[in-house]
């Protein structure tokens, strides 16, 4: 069935993606209102799951992606070909195993990958959104996963879960909606995001934006694509997601393919070569205007200040069961991001349990194999199941 | 008087520059043999002088610049108007007191303000170099200026003195010409480019390169300049020049001239603002091929390599004094890149200090009013002239 609107000049990568996940067009009766005031409907979010609701639809689990990530969180990328993103934690026999849990990704509002983003048609005129969609928040993007769950029937999450603005997801989700989350796992994030993070975030738009195949945002209608401002955008921010002890160990000053020194601008070392190399794939998987918006919603993220500057009144009177994980390495979301939501959590009595994991792996590390971040995930979830009543499978 | 091929075709920079500085015209009658293996010559040194050399000559300073420094350390820089970039540190009355140091800070060799880069005209063929200008070294800039010395018959160096690549150039000084360097400074550096140091040189040069008016070098002729690329190559690289705890201190999530989120692409947040000044400046005053040049330059440093691997072989039996000053919140040169020139210079059984100042400024710290940094350079100088037996001025 074709929505009016919505199902439009669809991307290669979104025609790929939809095909290959399920989707929901919301907002079709009554548009959802944006923190920027627009009356945002219909719109489309698109999203994969894993496992079976059970009978008391006591067993959902809401995984939240991250800036660049996606609703294939378990299985193959249909536009990369790459395994899911998450693939280490989700499967079976694996910590969020389907066989247990109904497990529920979305990509997120603003996203290019089947969901409503700057790629869409705005229904009202036919035309590509482009810069025109209106700026999305993280907390548009719960409201959005939440208009999805009440599509879906599914009245609370057992657990939601996510690693860096997923974790932001995870935060908003345990403020906003906090009867509707039993449990929570926000993973090397931050409860606003920093001045630093911001000035990388602006470096990467200032990139695409130099671009001249950018086009204002118009790039589609010309037929072109900002790939060299985007490539450079991802390439600074690749480096804020690796620890530069990781940087050291893996590539230091290893030159690439050469015996020695080439005096010249060719990618003389191995790291160089390395970040061209995610330069170059990125541009093929990702849309240089959702790369605006999502990094805007991410600037934007400030929890505290929707709760009149205390953080501790977002979490006032929760139930949810909190555990929170950062990595020693990590530069871009440090342990002190995560100390301050323990803190805030703390004032809230709230329950909470956090975790610091010793990785030299930065950023990056929650999506890696880190066997304590495994460990203390898993013995996390066990508890908040029995305490939930979820049987073990089989 | 107008020397072949080394005056043609200045930059407004370059001509403003040299009208306020010496400069002289070297390797006209032997050329410089360059790392690369180019014979390079001749070619142009533009330096400043503060001072008068004594009648032993024992009085000489040598300040070395960083990346996208210049001569102008001590007085008005004619390009910005701006005050000299150690203001602080040189003047009278000051810790390199003209009064009593005959000071030379050298452009180097690749840069824009005067000294031969690629916007020079290679006298071979009367055509600005462009990127045919050859790589150059650290170790071929220290050559440049001994080249200098020579021309100006001093035979050796009271202190070599630098930050960040100036402090590259220093060490790089130290062990190339030991005889003539008595004492030797070099802050905020490291004896060679790290990994992510490089990440961020190559971010910034793709930046460029991106630039569709960057034309492979040749903007000069197209009457172009790549400038939106120079522009977010020094973004990024400002980034990293501050420590997070400043910006966040400086700007946090301050919004700019306005009461509430804009919902766009503006400069919503100070730090946005922020950088895109400093971009926007930024290109006004420095060539964006000389940019490229000089941090080409900078990954190539690796001291040890150029001694079997062996750092402290790079110091063997010098007599030279050091004093080495890192910064706690510098992230770009960490205080452990001192130290392990400080173990190498031990195990060299060379003379040496060490002093890791306190501060959150970053790696911009070395060119700020830094208290502990004036306090340990002025009794490192002052028991070094005694040593030296430069008496006190008046």
């Amino acid at each position: 069935m074709l929505e009016p609107g919505v199902f439009d000049d669809l991307t290669d990568a979104e025609s790929k993606a939809l095909a290959q996940c399920r989707h929901a067009v919301l907002g079709t009766e009554r548009p959802m209102r944006l923190d920027c005031g627009v009356e945002l409907g219909p719109f489309r979010i698109a999203y994969q799951t894993y496992g079976t609701l059970n009978a008391d639809k006591s067993n959902a689990v809401l995984i939240c992606h991250a800036l660049t990530g996606d609703q294939f969180v378990g299985d193959s990328n249909p536009v990369t070909g790459k395994d899911g993103w998450w693939d280490s934690i989700v499967g079976a026999g694996k910590i969020l195993d389907p066989a247990r849990y109904f497990i529920i990704c979305t990509n997120v509002l603003g996203g290019c990958l089947g969901s409503t983003g700057p790629l869409a048609h705005d229904p009202a005129n036919k035309q590509s959104w482009n810069l025109r969609f209106p700026v999305v928040t993280i907390a548009d993007m719960v409201r959005a996963q939440a208009a999805l769950l009440d599509h879906l029937q599914i009245p609370d999450l057992f657990c939601v879960i996510g690693g860096s603005m997923g974790g932001m997801q995870v935060l908003e989700w345990a403020a906003s909606f906090p009867k509707r989350v039993f449990a929570a796992v926000p993973i090397a994030t931050a409860a606003r995001h920093s001045a630093q993070n911001i000035a990388f975030h602006e470096v990467g738009r200032q990139a695409i934006m130099a671009d001249p195949e950018w086009k204002g945002g118009d790039y589609r209608l010309h037929d072109t694509a900002p790939e060299r401002g985007l490539a450079v955008a991802r390439m600074t921010a690749h480096i804020t997601y690796l620890s530069e002890q990781a940087l050291q160990r893996k590539f230091g000053r290893a030159l690439q393919n050469r015996d020695a020194l080439g005096f010249g601008f060719d990618a003389d070392f191995q790291v160089e070569s390395y970040l061209r190399h995610q330069g170059s794939t990125f541009v093929d998987r990702f849309d240089a205007n959702s790369y605006l918006y999502i990094t805007r919603a991410m600037d934007y993220f400030d929890l505290a200040a929707a709760h009149d500057g205390v953080l501790a009144k977002a979490f006032k009177g929760s139930a949810t069961r909190f555990c929170l994980m950062s990595f020693t390495s990590d530069w871009l979301f440090p342990t002190r991001e995560s100390r301050a939501v323990v803190h805030a959590l703390n004032a809230a009595a709230a329950n909470v349990s956090f975790v610091e994991v010793e990785s030299d792996k930065g950023h990056d590390a929650f999506l890696l194999d880190e066997p304590e971040m495994f460990r203390t995930l898993s013995g996390f979830l066990q508890g908040a199941a029995t305490a939930r009543g979820l049987r073990s499978p089989r």
